[in-house]
C-alpha cells in the first residue's frame, strides 16, 4: 500500500470536534487505499500552558525535565485521534515517540531526529491497521530520555516519517489554506501559490512566514519529500493548498515568488572597532554566547586600522547584545568607541528562484523603494533572495509596492 | 543510604505552590540522610479532564488508548516536581513508568505491577542523585504499551516501590491527617489513630474509608511495608499521621479500631427461587456479568425446594441487577417469584483485630442498635469485622452510638 503522512497542527486538533473533523479527512485518504501515518500536535494552548508551568517553576530549567513535561500534550491528542478513528471503524492505534522509537540526539528542547525504524509500524500495517497516529514533536535520546524538537517540531516529525516510510506525500494541515505571495493581512491582493520550490519555501520560512518550521523544509528538500500545506478548515479537493516541491516540477513561475517581512528587528552598529584578524569571529561569538540571534551582518572600513560592524537582530535582544559587548569591552577582548542601536527597523525581502536566471531584480527592488521615498539601511542578498532593512513605519508600504511592482497578484 | 518513599496525591500537587510545599517536605527527609523516591499523582482535576475527553470521544473506548491518554497527567507532575527540587538544589530527576520500567500485566486500566527493576534508579542514587520522582498510576505492558493501575493507583505504585527498594517507610501524603476511628463529619468525637494494623486498614479501605486504595494496603501487608498516612497541609512531626503496620507492632489497641459506613446501599431479595445445586453461582454470575458489584450475600430457606436469596449492592446498580435477573428469568436460567429492592439502606461496620480474642463484640453491637430502636436487616461477619444493613435514616445515629459504646474517642 502507498503511504501518506498527514500532519495536524494545534488549531486543527484544538477541540474534540476538530479532532473528529481531522479524523474524517484521514478516513477519506484511507478510503483511497493509503496506509496513513498521522502526526499530531498538542491541542492548541496546551503546550503554552505546560511551558508556562515550567518557566514559573524554574526559569533556568533542566531541559530534560522540560522535554518530559511539554511532550505530554501530543500524547493526549494521539490517543484521542486513535480513539476517534476507531469510532469511525478505521483500525488505528497511537504511538508515543519512544514507542516507535523516534531516535534523536540528546540536544534536549532542540533535538534532531537521527533514525526512525519502520518495522514496528509496518508490521501493524501488515496486520490490517490502516492508521498509525504518532505524537509529534518528540523522540527519545540515546540515554533513554524524552526529547523534543523545538517549537513547531511536529512539522519536522511529519517530514521525517514521510522520508523514512517513503511516503507518496506529506500533507501539513494547518489554519491557513496554503503559502501566499505575502501576508494577506498586509497586502489584500496576496495570492495563494499552487506550487513553490523547496528553496523558496526555505527562504520564506526563515524570513518569518510561519507556515512551516524551517527544519522541516530543509529535511523535505534533502529527502525529496513532496510537502503540501493546506487548511483543515475547508473542504478539500485534490489540488488544494500549496505543494512545496522540487523546482523541476514547477513548469512556470514568476521571477519573484513572494515578499516576506519581519517587523520587530533592530539594527546595531559597533562604531570604530580596533580591526585585527579574527575580530568578526570574536564579536559574533560574544553575541552568540550572550544569546543573541544575529541575522544580517555588514562590515564597513571606517578608517585606517578601525572598522564599523553592523548587524541586525530581534528588537527584544538588544539589551542582551549591549550587555555582551560591554562585558567584552571590560574584559579587553573588543575595543570600540560606541554601540548604536536602532530599534525602529523592519526587514523586507523578495524571494524567487527565477532570480538565478533573471538579472535586474535587485535594481528594480531598490528603485521601487526609492520611488516611495523609503531609505534602505542595510542590504544582504543570497542567490534567490534580496533583503533590506528599512524604517519600520514604511514596512507595509514597502511590501505593497513590491507586491505590485513584481505583479505577484497575477499567476505566471 | 536508607530509602524513603513519599507519595503525594492530586490535591497535594494541585498547584505549583503546593508542589513547592511538597518539595520542601521532601527536602526535609533528604536532609535527614534518606535517598527518597517520590511518587506523584496528576494535579487534581487533570485526570478527570482526560477521562472526560475519552468518554466523550469513545464511550466504549479501547483501554490501551485510554491508558496512553490518562497517564499523561502524572508525567507533567513528575517533571515539575523534579524541577522544583532542582531549584532547591536537591539533585533530582523524573521517571515515567516505562523508563523505570514498571512492568505490569496487560490488563489495561486495571493492570497489576509484576516487577520493578531497581538497578536504573539505584545507579543514579549511586551517582549522587538524592530524589527519584516517579509518575504514579502507570506502567508498561509486556507488549510495550502504557498501562494504568486503576483510579487511586498511585498508592499502589508507592507501596510497590517501597517493597522493591526495601524502603524504611512509605509515607502517603494526602488531604487528611490520618486514619480516624470514623468519619469526623458524622461523629465529631472521632479520634485520629496513631497506629492501625494492615488487616483493619484493609477492612476500612474496602468499607469505603477512601484514604488508601485497597490494593495498596494488600500489597503493603504482603511485603510488610510500613505505611504512614499524613497530611501535606500541616506542619509535620516525626509521629504525625497514622502508621499502618503489622499488628505485632501495635502494643495496645482497642478491641474495636473503627466504625465504617457506606451510605448508598440497596438490599435486594430474589423471592422463592427454585433451589438446585449451583443456583447461587448462576445468580451471582448473572449479576456480575450485568455489571453489579455484589457486597453482602444471605440465603434463607423459604420452603421445600425453594429459597430466598438476598444481597446488597450500590443503590445506583439496582436497575442493572433487575435487568440481569429479568434476562435470566426470560432465558429460563433462573426461576423466581419476585425481586424486591429496598433502596433505602446503609451499611455500618465495626472493625478491629481485637475481636479475634474478645467475644461479645457482635452481641454488644446488636444491643446498642436495638437500644436506639434501629432494626437490623442483614448481618455479615468476618474474623475482624461485623457489618449490618439498616435503614439509611438511622445511619448517623448508629455510627455515633457505636462510636460511643466502644469508647473509640479514648485511646487504649
Amino acid at each position: 500500500m502507498p503511504v501518506l503522512v498527514m500532519k495536524f497542527g494545534g488549531t486543527s486538533v484544538a477541540t474534540l470536534d476538530r479532532i473528529r473533523r481531522a479524523a474524517k479527512r484521514v478516513g477519506v485518504e484511507v478510503a483511497k487505499g493509503y496506509d496513513v501515518i498521522v502526526i499530531v500536535s498538542a491541542m492548541s494552548g496546551e503546550t503554552n500552558k505546560l511551558v508556562g508551568f515550567v518557566n514559573e517553576t524554574s526559569p533556568l530549567y533542566d531541559a530534560r525535565e522540560y522535554d518530559a513535561i511539554v511532550s505530554s500534550g501530543e500524547n493526549v491528542t494521539a490517543g484521542l485521534m486513535a480513539l476517534t478513528l476507531q469510532e469511525m471503524d478505521v483500525p488505528a492505534r497511537s504511538w508515543q515517540g519512544w514507542q516507535v522509537p523516534v531516535r534523536t540526539t540528546d540536544a534536549h528542547s532542540a533535538a534532531r531526529i537521527e533514525e526512525i525504524p519502520t518495522d514496528n509500524i509496518n508490521a501493524k500495517f501488515g496486520e490490517g491497521m490502516k492508521v498509525a497516529v504518532v505524537a509529534g514533536f518528540q523522540g527519545i535520546s540515546p540515554q533513554g530520555r524524552i526529547t523534543t524538537l523545538g517549537r513547531g517540531g511536529s512539522d519536522t516529525t511529519a517530514v521525517a516519517f514521510a522520508a523514512a516510510f517513503d511516503a507518496e506525500r506529506c500533507d501539513i494541515y494547518t489554519d491557513v489554506d496554503g503559502v501566499y505571495t505575502t501576508d494577506p493581512r498586509v497586502e489584500s491582493k496576496a495570492r495563494k501559490l499552487d506550487k513553490i520550490s523547496f528553496e523558496e519555501m526555505l527562504e520564506l520560512a526563515s524570513l518569518g512566514a510561519k507556515v512551516l518550521q524551517t527544519r522541516s523544509v530543509e529535511l523535505a528538500m534533502r529527502y525529496k519529500v513532496k510537502l503540501r500545506v493546506l487548511s483543515s478548515f475547508e473542504e478539500q479537493s485534490d489540488d488544494a493548498g500549496t505543494l512545496v516541491c522540487d523546482e523541476e516540477e514547477i513548469m512556470e513561475s514568476n521571477v519573484v515568488a513572494g515578499v516576506a517581512f519581519s517587523r520587530d528587528e533592530a539594527k546595531m552598529t559597533l562604531v570604530s572597532v580596533a580591526d585585527r584578524p579574527g575580530i568578526a569571529a570574536t564579536i559574533f561569538t560574544a553575541l552568540s554566547e550572550g544569546g543573541v540571534n544575529v541575522d544580517m551582518i555588514v562590515q564597513n572600513i571606517a578608517e585606517e586600522g578601525r572598522t564599523d560592524m553592523t548587524w541586525s537582530c530581534p528588537v527584544d535582544q538588544v539589551i542582551r547584545a549591549e550587555k555582551a559587548m560591554e562585558k567584552a569591552h571590560e574584559e579587553g577582548i573588543i575595543n570600540y568607541q560606541e554601540l548604536i542601536a536602532d530599534k525602529g527597523v523592519a526587514k523586507v525581502s523578495v524571494v524567487g528562484i527565477g532570480m538565478r536566471s533573471h538579472t535586474g531584480v535587485a535594481a528594480k527592488m531598490f528603485k521601487v523603494l526609492s520611488d516611495e521615498g523609503i531609505n534602505i539601511k542595510v542590504i544582504t542578498t543570497s542567490e534567490i533572495k534580496i533583503s533590506v532593512l528599512i524604517d519600520r513605519k514604511y514596512m507595509e508600504l514597502a511590501v505593497q509596492a513590491l507586491h505590485d511592482a513584481f505583479e505577484l497578484d497575477k499567476a505566471a
